[in-house]
């Protein structure tokens, strides 16, 4: 089982307009809504993939009662720990004159004390089933700076691997505790190493100091390049570069898309490379349908056929 | 009682930014969400200055349980109409660089057959015990383009004076079911007769236009013009100006609270022009507070003072 660490869902709106004109009204010519939240997205990926997956996700209230209903009906399955509050919602409007997406995240609502301790507690009783944890996107307002680190610090001692997708001070925090994996994109890179990876060798330096970051031999360092790829430092330090040059039109969560491929190719016992393939196809499959996470598993697999990896 | 009908509510978001960018990510500076929609707002104003009211709205899954517990939270009355479905939410984002409203509206999904029916019986029972009846906003897709017709139909037979305040089709088949006292911006007036109000004489003429499709004698038409005022012609024919001149930074809800003066001035046995000060000083009220029909009672009752209202 794939257990997804999903501490802030999100109702995730999908709002096509012909035109975002600031100051105006707008009414949806298209309009979808969809449980979301990076650490749902690699759960709904994971599980299109055919991996047994379970998303631990912390709901609140009526929006995150919605939430558990949305993955039931698409068959994804979770272990909810409620708090109060609600769970936040996201709108995505998308132009269609522009083609481009103006996005507005809500924060959610500060959590109570207990809240990440009974949230931690759930992933831990997971953890016996576990051939991975997955651990994405950002916690609610409210919880611990070390609360991923607590997570990954669990997964260590429970012999279970560990994937961190995560930004600023929790991914630094967490980056100590010594996930097996750590997969960030060049920006969250750039803030925590205070350099831009503005060139693949930079981003490969990047991946290397990650890595040592986390503990050196037997950690892997993940920097995702968007549409130029991927750069990768393995558990015995072999250097690779990923890329694959299809591009879809909707590349939200296809990083988790990469997730869900990486994690489920080394649960088949992929080797890295053959494992960094399906990941980039989950990650172009993903692009091509809209909704975060969706993907179609066939289209991944033809696509991980095509994926080009080389060794540094 | 004044009985409020809420055909549409909708979780009403208002999302500040420090500037809106076209293509861009935003994060809130300040958010809030609240019980909305055309119904609800009206009925909130009402009950602020001391009427009892019924919000009579159509809820649907787990956002309409969260505006049923939200208007039980704020004290407002309802009867809440279940269908099947998830309640629409609308998100307004502030931009506080150009102190501008960029609205992304919902319009919620298609009801079912069976749903307008029931609504409008849950109308009628309320009947018996009210005041008035105020018809405001818009009616969910799937909903019949009489429906609101039905209603005021519904309340002539009972005896209940009805307010109506829409748009388009549902407002041009209400309008000649006879509602007491029709209420429209100007841009409505616009639309349904043909021609800009591009002036308040126009406006005027709109306003007996829109009496005189009401049934003439004994009935009332109102077109507001937004910080300019509103042009009136009361039910014995007498036509009336109101100004006053203050402007809030929170517009959004205004007319709503208009409607609410109105009702409310008139319920309590003030003459047209006394209640056309109350509607006046809520609207204003109104935007004095962020909220749609959220406002300070006795401001509204001190800006009614120094509301202008003449004879023309």
């Amino acid at each position: 089982v794939i257990v997804c660490v999903s501490a802030n869902p999100s109702i995730d709106k999908l709002f096509e307009v012909d035109r975002l004109v600031a100051g105006a009204i707008h009414r949806p010519v298209g309009f979808v809504q969809r449980a979301g939240g990076k650490g749902l997205n690699v759960a709904r990926a994971a599980a299109s993939l055919g991996a047994d997956v379970c998303a631990v996700a912390m709901l609140r209230g009526h929006a995150g009662a919605w939430i558990r209903d949305a993955l039931a009906a698409e068959g994804v399955p979770g272990s909810f720990v409620w708090t109060s509050g609600e769970t936040r919602a996201s709108l995505s409007v998308a132009d269609r004159a522009e083609e481009r997406l103006t996005e507005f995240y809500e924060n959610g609502e500060q959590v109570p004390a207990d809240a990440w301790p009974g949230f931690a507690r759930a992933v831990v009783e997971q953890l016996h089933a576990a051939s991975w944890l997955t651990i994405s996107g950002s916690m609610p307002p409210g919880s611990p700076d070390d609360g991923y680190a607590q997570l990954v610090d669990a997964a260590r001692r429970a012999g279970t691997p560990v994937a961190l997708d995560a930004a600023g001070a929790h991914l630094e925090r967490a980056l100590h505790a010594g996930p097996d994996v750590v997969k960030v994109n060049r920006h969250e890179a750039a803030d925590l190493l205070g350099e831009e990876m503005a060139t693949e060798e930079r981003a490969l330096a990047g991946a290397r100091e990650l890595r040592a970051r986390a503990g050196a031999d037997g950690h892997t360092g993940i920097v995702t390049l968007g549409a130029e790829g991927v750069v990768v430092v393995g558990p015995d330090g072999l250097e690779l570069r990923g890329h694959l040059y299809e591009r879809g039109r909707y590349p939200v969560g296809s990083g988790d898309a990469f997730l869900a491929g990486l994690t489920v190719g080394t649960e088949r016992s992929a080797g890295l490379e053959e494992a960094l393939r399906l990941a980039l196809g989950s990650a172009a499959a993903n692009a091509e349908l809209p909704g975060a996470g969706r993907l179609d598993p066939d289209r991944a697999k033809s696509l991980a056929g095509s994926a080009r990896v080389v060794r540094v």
